[in-house]
């Protein structure tokens, strides 16, 4: 795995020839370039879109790419991502003799359709916020929240893929089975604990093969980007079905994803050494690598607004 | 919900011109039909076929289906569906005038390869079998071996769809985590406890939409058939990873499916009226009908063949 590349398309001086990418405080200034997918008008199929300032770049239209397939974008190698985040962020600085060309292939965001950004075969959740995951475990073992497992091996479950949606798609409130507290039966109605949970949803690129493993060294490889992803949660519902194999219909009617893919490359400005916890275990050697003690972790903060 | 229709393509007396289907003890008599997928030599792509005897019958070139595609069979309305069915009783049994079109478009099962029956977006594996939960409940909790919630809610978890392969396809042995008992490390090591479950898939045909709830009267309308699965599991993995959230990697590195669909319409013979045992309590509303109670159970024997 090489080091997070950072280069002069992370520069922070770096300017577009697009005024409002420049602005101070835009989600979309020329060093991120996150990926998407976007419809204009009625026309049928997604396009596949680059956000800059408060506008979208078709990538087709703009000559960049030569089809409209996100899987075929997600399948590239970390070397023709690098070289396609080059010719974006050459294309789009001052100066560029590509700026008429691109400016044709413009469309202003709010006017535009975004779609998921990808299509998902199979997702995990994975229970690795440590936070988190001792809040929950207190609730039911408050003298030892975190069982012997945790700190080894990345726990997780499958999610639902055919419910995953673009935000800020809406849907409709869940129905399930309450608990009825002290025995009794339980009762079937629209839940009254709808939660959300930020999380961030790490994309997938290059596939890996069945019974094939990757080793950590090239894991990273293998990692496309990231999106946000709100993990919708009934929590009554939660309650009384989760035990023992996990929460299933209390999450599953619904999980919202971002229409952003911020890439790798774009987050190496982010990228720390993992700082092991004192009196945490050392990994087991198949999921260390220097590589990964160095500049393993994303040093990013996530908000989430809520909408009263 | 309509009853299980039985009809003359039940009829016990009922023999195909194909001698090899009439024969005793054979899987696919005439009163059987199931659908698969397979290929022939090298060419690309799938046919749909149906077993007949010791044959595979291809849809298409048999000119019953225009196309090969087989989630449009598996969205047919149960009326079509059961028209199709017709269509090849007919034309399989003794004195049909179809006999010389359909043997022309017969192949040896033994001569072709079977694929994946049809393509699965999402599935879930539910933990029906109360005696299987009883036993492995007791493993945890001797004193209450079944939670609160087992006789009210479906108790179930995703499972990984892309590692779904159809039988007999090998797969490498998996690796993982195994625990280290009292204290200490886990160690990275092959499964040396890989077991096999017995389990019988029910196959979605017409599809639900999101948010909008199935009744049960019109539940079985969404049912297209069964196969078999083998929910391959490795005992050792599973036993450490499978605290607070349920199996994970201890089941997805593989699960295997029969080849052959068997319609809902092939097993109308075997419905049972659903007898609630002695003690349960009554099914909420919504998980209850009086079509259910009259005929929602299905009396079939499933056997586990193992090769040493």
């Amino acid at each position: 795995m090489a080091p997070p590349r950072i280069d002069d398309t992370h520069a922070a001086g770096l300017q577009s020839w697009l005024a409002c990418a420049n602005q101070p405080g835009t989600d979309f200034p020329i060093q991120n370039l996150p990926y998407g997918r976007f419809q204009v008008g009625d026309e049928p199929g997604w396009r596949i879109g680059v956000a800059i300032g408060d506008q979208v770049l078709d990538l087709q239209r703009a000559g960049v790419l030569d089809h409209s397939d996100m899987a075929r974008l997600l399948a590239l190698a970390p070397q023709a991502r690098q070289a396609l985040r080059r010719t974006l962020s050459e294309g789009l600085r001052q100066g560029s003799p590509k700026e008429a060309a691109f400016s044709a292939a413009l469309h202003p965001q709010a006017s535009v359709r975004m779609g998921m950004p990808f299509d998902v075969g199979d997702y995990t959740d994975f229970y690795t916020g440590i936070h988190h995951a001792t809040t929950v475990g207190k609730l039911f073992r408050p003298d030892h929240p975190l069982l012997p497992n945790y700190k080894w091996v990345p726990i997780g479950y499958h999610g639902r893929a055919s419910t995953l949606r673009v935000s800020p798609d809406a849907f409709p409130r869940p129905m399930g089975q309450l608990s009825p507290g002290h025995g009794g039966a339980p009762t079937l109605q629209p839940t009254r604990r709808l939660d959300h949970e930020l999380e961030l949803g790490l994309v997938i690129g290059p596939p890996s093969r069945q019974g094939e493993p990757i080793g950590i060294e090239d894991a990273e490889d293998h990692l496309f980007g990231v999106v946000l992803l709100n993990d919708w949660s009934a929590r009554d519902i939660q309650a009384w079905e989760y035990q023992p194999l996990g929460p299933f219909l209390s999450k599953n009617f619904a999980s919202t994803l971002s229409p952003w893919v911020v890439t790798l490359e774009a987050l190496a400005p982010y990228r720390q050494a993992f700082t092991r916890p004192e009196g945490d275990p050392a990994p087991l050697p198949y999921l260390d690598s220097a590589a990964n003690r160095e500049h393993g972790a994303i040093d990013i903060a996530l908000e989430v607004w809520v909408q009263t």
